[in-house]
């Protein structure tokens, strides 16, 4: 298939590797050029342009670009799609990108792979990244199914796995499993840096796995925090409103002494969090 | 020297196995006698016995019982005592402890030796569990400072990085890196599980490592977790007051769309987190 890639990212540049590999004409578009000039040289891509024109005839396009320009590049895009191309994004929010693109495409699918790591950029593209890792799609009711059909097994060839499910329930899981996580963890950090020197110098020294573990996603890159919580605003409150009043019975339990109640809360957790766990 | 050890779970255990090594005199008090023979069997100790007599003589005793067995531990060793005989305890939280074994006995220093892994009992003792661990001793300002310095060459002698403080400090310490985040990870995973079942499906499908990070703790073991809020609950309380202040602080830029300000936060976040990672 003839496949255009917009955006010539770490998840861009990789998907380019991967389905290049797998025989697959690989188009990419980048704003600049000497990205377009890497990703040819690399062999990400078999051409490369700044130019929308060059996406003529593919048969899909990937949308690799930040959620707030998915929108505004699949405008600029249509002039030269076929009627039957097939358009889906990476973005990790979907409800306001399909509420946005569905209009414009009706052949557009949200799509959103759960794969990356800290590096970015078209030097960081590597085979594989999605290998094992989630990928869902969120197809409204009225999506064309092959489509869909055609997404899944693209997904399926990348080694990972596809799940379907509505945009709704796509923003509410990832507000729960990967924005909520980043905001209690923001917190903590924001709560240490609080103390008094002497205890803060201390906690310092003292701090190991325990803190570690769960103050990395808050102590991350702040451009993706503020982006997760400015496009999944609504289900990011909606979580953060469960999690206070978790918090706060909690807390309840501990000024009351109630360490029966505090321990079947830590029991059902103890029981729940392997389900959260990859095999 | 000779050095007793009460209690001969992971933390007594491995002490034995190192201060043995070195040359001390290792006298070995359980309340079981099948964790007395392992411990002789595999040379943990040199002598052991669930009789308290055993102790007489020991320049050092180290109480590694459960944090409420301590001081009345302490009140069966003390007609075993010679008058110079100085007392450690390896508990967690250090107020309750020092409040209620410095009266008993004047040579008392609490101890706290960071290192453990997720095992325990005399079969999970190990070698050089200590080595890179911060200990911290906890002082009053009436403490025989010779004591104290006992202590801190034994802890160095382990490999362990030795710190001075109040008990109070060190409790705030603890709670901030320790306890408190035992609490907003407990309450990650309970969030997670008030939600409908479609949603906390695929909420289980796509947990990775951010949620796998952030949920370890508060998905760790329920015994624990109660016993610090529990001997901790004072400066845990606290620490939870001004962890609430700080969560409410970003959820209300959140609901202002104040991304210049969530941004901030989580910029300085970033710049602080890695001063409480060891190198």
């Amino acid at each position: 298939m003839k496949i255009a890639i917009v955006g010539l990212g770490l998840i861009g540049g990789s998907l380019g590797i991967d389905l290049r590999s797998q025989g697959h004409e690989i188009i990419g578009i980048s704003r600049q050029a000497n990205t377009c000039q890497i990703a040819l040289e690399t062999g990400v891509v078999d051409r490369a342009s700044m130019d929308f024109e060059i996406v003529k005839n593919a048969e899909i396009v990937v949308i690799c670009t930040p959620i707030e320009s998915i929108a505004p590049t699949l405008t600029k895009l249509i002039p030269y799609l076929t009627p039957e191309a097939i358009v889906t994004d990476v973005g990790s929010v979907k409800q306001p990108v399909v509420a946005a693109c569905y209009p414009l495409w009706s052949n557009f699918v949200g799509g959103h792979p759960m794969a990356g790591n800290t590096k970015s950029g078209i030097n960081a593209a590597q085979a594989d990244l999605f290998k094992g890792a989630a990928y869902v799609f969120t197809p409204t009711p009225e999506t064309n199914a092959i489509a869909v059909e055609i997404l899944r097994e693209l997904a399926l060839s990348l080694g990972a796995i596809p799940y379907l499910c509505t945009p709704a329930i796509h923003d509410r899981a990832v507000s729960l499993i990967s924005h909520l996580p980043v905001i209690i963890s923001a917190s903590l950090i924001a709560t240490c840096l609080t103390t008094e020197p002497d205890t803060l110098d201390l906690a310092q020294k003292l701090a190991s796995s325990g803190f570690r573990d769960t103050s990395r996603v808050g102590g991350g890159n702040p451009e993706l925090g503020v982006m997760m919580a400015k496009y999944n605003q609504t289900e990011l409150l909606n979580s953060l409103s469960i999690y206070r009043d978790r918090l706060d019975s909690i807390i309840d339990s501990i000024e009351r002494k109630d360490w029966h109640n505090l321990e079947q809360i830590l029991q059902t957790n103890q029981a729940a969090r392997p389900k959260f766990l990859k095999d």
